[in-house]
């Protein structure tokens, strides 16, 4: 016989435990917002970051492109917007650079790629590849990690000013804006999760799908950290 | 040795030349714009239609998802909006089920999609796997057979509203809005053509794949008037 289904309730909440696996508990981050890190360090973090900013625009395109709902494509679109800019907005991903010269670096050694490490670009693209070839409910499970991005966020704002005063603070726009986008954009992924994985099984799915994007994110801070270390 | 490449405004010229074989001339679209279609040929077209409609959002996503320049991405997205609506803008989509409705049409019947001839849908199908396999300057060049449609949507404005006065005329404003938004796109397409494809054995397979794109919309009026018949 099968498992029943978990109630709305009981199902979220198990989605929201998974957390506890979110990178904020990440050696290398908690060292970020500790205020242990060395400013090589933390270039080699907005540096690695980028890879994976620069792909959030082409992993949300796949997804509409296996979307075959017009309200669903409506709502996604918005994700493309915010990080490509739209008019007068310059977007998410033009944000990051700015905080890449607020640390110290230059904007083309950035768009470079050159200090992309191995590790960082396969879990990128392991994530990009999911959200090509995967129906696209699945993809936006995966997104639920921004279950758990305001709180990071928050902390980076709360913390690095005080830890990192050589640190340009207007380079931290980016945290700003996306406390608020992140907690909009869960609200469409959560509801969405929660109406479409409706059996058992297809709720433990969601699960593993949430647990494989916490990987993706996990490991590029394992590879982080090997390649600039840990201060302890 | 190899052929020299053709100057700018002798590809140009070349694309253009194309246009001989654009479906303004298929038989089944001088019947529907010359006023020899009946109610039922009219409502087939709208109904086949539909679904190279539904699917220009999901092309252009896939176009996207292929695509990591962030400039071609800003502008290339409000294709998307265009058809899937933005905001206020319920979008092209929904002019078109408009247009169905002015047809005699219900909208539950369009979308359903049980009209859709096999041979429309595979060519429909083509286009977009073509969009979602091909390095994104090969889908921007598909695109351009948009040279040619202002005049295909002007010359359904000057004739419809003569020929069947029994369609609502509010229902034509599809047509009305992708003159100037067609005339938009295509200068980016173009213009992106002429300066990606830039030897000669570039730029024919510009043209080839220009022709792809043209058989794809002559094909789905074979189709169409395989099953709806073409009024002498």
């Amino acid at each position: 016989m099968t498992a029943a289904a978990w109630g709305r309730e009981e199902f979220e909440a198990k989605l929201r435990e998974r957390g506890r696996a979110y990178h904020i508990h990440h050696p290398f981050n908690v060292m970020l917002n500790s205020g242990r890190a060395t400013p090589a360090q933390i270039r080699g973090w907005v540096a690695n970051r980028y890879y994976y900013q620069i792909n959030i625009p082409v992993k949300d395109a796949a997804i509409i492109a296996n979307c075959d709902e017009r309200e669903v494509r409506r709502n996604w679109v918005q994700r493309i917007l915010d990080h490509d800019g739209y008019g007068e907005d310059a977007g998410g991903i033009d944000s990051w650079l700015r905080l890449a010269e607020a640390v110290g670096l230059t904007r083309a050694a950035v768009e470079s790629l050159a200090e992309v490490r191995p590790g960082v670009r396969f879990a990128v693209d392991a994530y990009v590849n999911f959200a090509r070839r995967a129906p696209w409910p699945e993809s936006v499970c995966a997104s639920l990690t921004e279950l758990f991005a305001p709180e990071i966020h928050q902390q980076r704002l709360a913390t690095w000013p005080q830890h990192y005063p050589w640190i340009e603070p207007a380079g931290l726009k980016y945290f700003q804006s996306r406390v608020s986008l992140a907690r909009r954009d869960v609200e469409f992924g959560l509801a969405t999760t929660l109406a479409r994985f409706r059996t058992r099984a297809e709720q433990e799915r969601a699960l593993e799908i949430l647990q494989f994007k916490l990987d993706v994110l996990w490991q590029m801070n394992d590879a982080m950290a090997l390649a600039y270390g840990v201060t302890p």
